[in-house]
Formats: C-alpha cells, structure tokens, sequence
C-alpha cells in the first residue's frame, strides 16, 4: 500500500512525492525500496504487488525497476485500505487462487528485519494451513494514542493469539492501562491470509466491495467503479467483524517497527550525535540540540545555535520550526 | 567598482555571485542597477564604467544591458581600489581628458537617491571649477568603529569643506569621541574629481601605479602588468598623501548610506513587521522576532519560533544562525 499523501512533513513530503518515496532515513533507500527489501528471502521480486495513486505509477517503476510494470495497481482515487487491499487481492486471486499474502504500509519502518522475516514467517505458515485472518501486533513501548490497538486473547499456537477485540486510537488514561495489562498490541496495518480467506471475507462482510470488484475487469471498469467504492478501511470492513466471529488471529512482534508518522518519530529512530541531533544531509551543527534536521538534496547546510527544532529543506522550500508545535506543520503548508 | 567577492553574506552571496549582483532588498533591482539607477538625470549609460573581477564580466553585461560593453574592465586580479581605480581614470580620460568623474562602490544602498543626486551635483560643480578631490563625507548615525573616517575642516564654499585628515577605523571610544565631536565622517569611498586631476594625483604620490597604466595600452598588456600592480587602497595611495598637501576636500551627507556590510546593517535597511522581523522572499513567519531573512529563490519559506536569528537560503545552500553570531558566518562557509 502506498498511497499516502504524507503532509506531516513537509516540505520533505509532499502531495507531489509523499513520504514513502523518500529517503528519510538518509540510508541510501526509500521507504518503499526499504520495504521491500526487508521481504528478501520471503517473496521473489515477481510476487510483489503495489497499489498507489495513479500520480506515482511512475515514482514506483523508477524506485522499483525490478517489479513487473502490471503488478503496479494504479488509484484512480483514494477510497481508504478497503478497496485499495481488494483490488490487489482479487488480482493475485486471478494469478494464484490459493497463495498467501502479506499486507503492508509501503512507508513504515522496520529496525530489525531479520525479526520481521521471522515473524512473517511464522505468520504464512499459520495461514498456509488455516482460514485465519492474522495481524501483526506490535509490542508497545510507550502510551501512544495515536494508534488503534489489537487486543490479544489466547495463545493458539507458537507465538500466535486469538484476537478478542480491535481498539480505537485511545485517551492517554486508557493507552496507559493497555501498557500497564500486557496483552493490548499497536495495530501496524501489516496483515498476512490466503487470498481466498480475505475475499471470501469480503464477501461475507463487505459484499459491495466484493461485488465491486467483480466487475473490474478492464482499466475502464477500474476507472469507472473503483472511484465509486465505498470509502472505508480495511479494520472497519474486515477485522473488527471478523473478530467478533472469532476468525482473527495475531503475532505479537517486537521488530523495531515506526510508521514514521511524524517527526518526533523520525528524530527517534534517526543515529544522533552527542547533543541529541539528527540529520540528514550535508548539515553542519554549532551549538544545536535535540534538533531534527532533513535537507537530503542540499550542498550545504549550516545551523547555529539550536534547540529543539525541526528543520527541513527540500526543493525550494523551507521549515524551521519549533518541535513542540510540529502538529502545526500541515497547516503552515497549507497557508 | 564591482569586484568585491561579499563573503559575509553566505550563502546569500558567494564568491560566484557576490554582493553587488544581488538584490539584497527585495526591491526588484540588485545592488549595482541600484547604484547606477541612482545616477539618473547626472550621467547618461554611455558614461558609465564599471571595473568588475574577470569573473563577473557576464554578470554585468546581463545587469546593465544598457552599458557600453567596452566600459566594462576586466581586472585579471584583485589589486585593491588605487589600481582599479587608475584603469578606470586612465580610460575615461582617453575617451575625454577633461570630464568629471564619480567613483562609487557598487554594493553600497542609498535610501535617498534624491539627496544622492544633490549632494553629487554639488561636488561636479566644484570639481568643474578645481582641481579638488573631493570625498563624499556620510554623517555618522552611531560610533561605528567598522568604517575609516574624513576628518572635516572648514567650509571653503556651500556645503564643502576642506579635510584635515584621515583616520582609520577607530576603537569605540575614539569613535565616540568622533560623534560627539561633530566634525567626523565616514569615508563611504565615493570620490569626485576631474580625470586630469586624478591622473596627476597618481603621478605625483604612486608614479609606480600611474607607469603601468601608461603601459597598459593592449589587452595583453592589461593581462601582464595589472597583476603585478601594487595592491594599495585609494586611500593609503592618493588620499592621505593628498589631504596633508591640502587638496582634498569633503562634502558631508546624509542621504541614507549604508554599505551593507553585514546582517545588522541589511536588517536596519529592510522594512520589518511589528515583531521587528526583516524578510525578503516568500516567507511566513509564526511566532518570530527580530530575524532577518533573505530567501529570494525558494517557493515557499515557513519560519517559527525563531528570536533574533539569521536565515539565508540560496540555491542548495541553507544558514540558520544567531544575529549575535554573524562574525562567525565566513567561517562557517569555509569549514
């Protein structure tokens, strides 16, 4: 999935070229070229799908010339994770009926992908010989509320659990009792199942969407109909109903995973210097602390006398701005 | 004259496009069309000269597409303003050996171009009638001690005096001393004076400079002997020697001069809103206070919670620097 339109960090990540295609980490790699490199070894070059906006078709075939050019799903709008994640899955239902797959944000990060692999791994194979709709729950670190939640039941083999329930994204009180009671998971958005399980859950659950999908047969179907499907995420559509039937499973996992969704998470998972900055790029730091800093594409920054902002360059725009008020950012960009 | 390579202002100017080419107010006209927009009505384009580095000869021609492309003198080196100035004169005065002459730096602002044009006026009118040197004498605002100063004698007729002396850039209490005297001017390097007066002046007190200009008939010649010209300032070369032989004389002025020398003295010239902030570019500003920014390329500038700092971008180069620490800026471009 890489359809996101990332305004949060602007001006590194723009509606024109969003954060899954940028080089965020300074590591030499996308986030999207990053994802994929960390299912090496699980999935060949030739089963990977993408669904994106059709503005980035081409940002995709440059970033990943390895794929193949009709394994590119291209939006004609965006109508949530729902019908993004049917589209794709009735297409590789048509080339393999019986495969499993594994979903994922094409902009998330991953600081152990040899964990992700294993848990992956051990996912697939509880797929491969179930009807179970299993995801990924991350262990959480720290009282988030900025994510849904999965609460995990009993264990049902290995490291996998039941689901007893998915949680909105909660108040502080309440994400401290998840903390604090052990089995309450971040919801990462990665999802592993037979092709035939999702849509036949689909079918089941959402049956516009199935039927949908059933009718784009051509790019001109596409352009017809997917703009019109019902806009609405896959949680909504699929998992929350399936749990309460008891059909969802998840792993717990602890492999380094950020969805990067702001700065404050960049500058966490960023290598910092003595003083707590960041940066990336040619950035020359005097007298500057706890600084988050992205100018990938400049010659030359210098910044003196810091503390605690966000600075960000890219093309002819620029941010510096405090990082207390990086929640103001979007509307800074829009003004 | 327009061969300064403004290193003070980086990345806003650079040794590739100084200063002078840039239109450091935000105006619409860079410091050099400034400079000779300011001569309207007293010289026509034909008249004008400007002797700039070999360098920057491209530069000029596209700033003052108007200007006789042989007026335009390309030094093979850097020698300091005697010789630079002597090149100028020692042309001019082949074209017309008994025109008046105004020698201007080109990267200098004057808020009143009409004061300007009055106070020039004056000294043409009394260098048509003399052999006088006249310098224009700025009447201090503060105790700079960054500039030299004209010491002034008495008024010899209208507005123009005769000079005692001389000083160079004074410790601030000798510049305060200056203020309150009344009598002291900075020597802002703008001179009037008959070419014949000049050229004699340079005869008499740097024959050696005043040799190589008669040698400098070809442009091969100009390629062997400037070089090797001695690298004094107009100053140490004419104008002292001058001044205590009692040729030189001042004429005081106030028309909003300033040489830009630095961020302080850009700051004090730019329009500020009420938080006292000075910008130049599309730059949005949250929160922020006594800054001075110049950002004339980039699309889209957003600033928050800066107090007190430079921000100067250009091309793919990017300062964020305390206005308290801007002695430090060459040294940043360097490192």
């Amino acid at each position: 999935m890489a359809g996101g339109i990332g305004s949060r960090f602007w001006p590194l990540s723009t509606p024109e070229f969003p954060k899954q295609f940028i080089d965020i980490l300074g590591c030499g790699r996308t986030l999207i070229q990053l994802t994929v490199d960390r299912f090496k070894g699980l999935c060949p070059m030739q089963n990977f799908w993408v669904v994106t906006n059709a503005a980035y078709v081409d940002i995709v075939r440059e970033q990943l010339p390895e794929m193949p050019v009709n394994h590119i799903l291209a939006e004609p709008a965006a109508r949530n994770t729902a019908p993004c994640i049917a589209w794709a899955c009735w297409r590789i239902k048509q080339e393999d009926p019986g495969v499993n797959v594994v979903v994922t944000p094409a902009d998330a990060v991953v600081m152990n992908p040899e964990e992700f692999r294993r848990v992956i791994g051990n996912a697939l194979q509880f797929t491969e010989k179930s009807d179970a709709i299993v995801t990924i729950g991350i262990k959480p670190s720290r009282p988030e509320t900025g994510y849904g939640y999965v609460e995990a039941g009993d264990v049902v083999g290995g490291e996998i659990c039941k689901v007893k329930a998915f949680k909105e994204k909660p108040r502080l009180e309440v994400a401290e009792q998840y903390l604090r009671a052990g089995n309450y998971l971040w919801n990462a958005g990665i999802f592993v199942w037979n092709v035939h399980t999702i849509t036949e859950a689909l079918k089941t659950y959402k049956p516009n969407i199935a039927s949908d999908m059933e009718r784009m047969k051509t790019d001109a179907d596409v352009q017809e109909v997917f703009p019109q499907c019902e806009k609405i995420s896959i949680d909504y559509a699929v998992m929350e109903p399936a749990a309460a039937d008891g059909k969802v499973y998840t792993h717990p996992a602890d492999f380094g995973w950020s969805d990067l969704g702001n700065w404050a998470s960049l500058h966490d998972k960023l290598q910092k210097d003595s003083a707590g900055n960041g940066a990336v790029g040619k950035v020359r730091l005097y007298e500057c602390s706890n600084c988050v800093v992205h100018a990938e594409e400049a010659s030359k920054v210098v910044l003196q006398g810091l503390d605690g902002y966000i600075v960000s360059a890219k093309g002819d725009r620029l941010l510096v701005c405090k990082r207390s008020e990086e929640q103001r950012i979007k509307e800074f960009s829009q003004e």
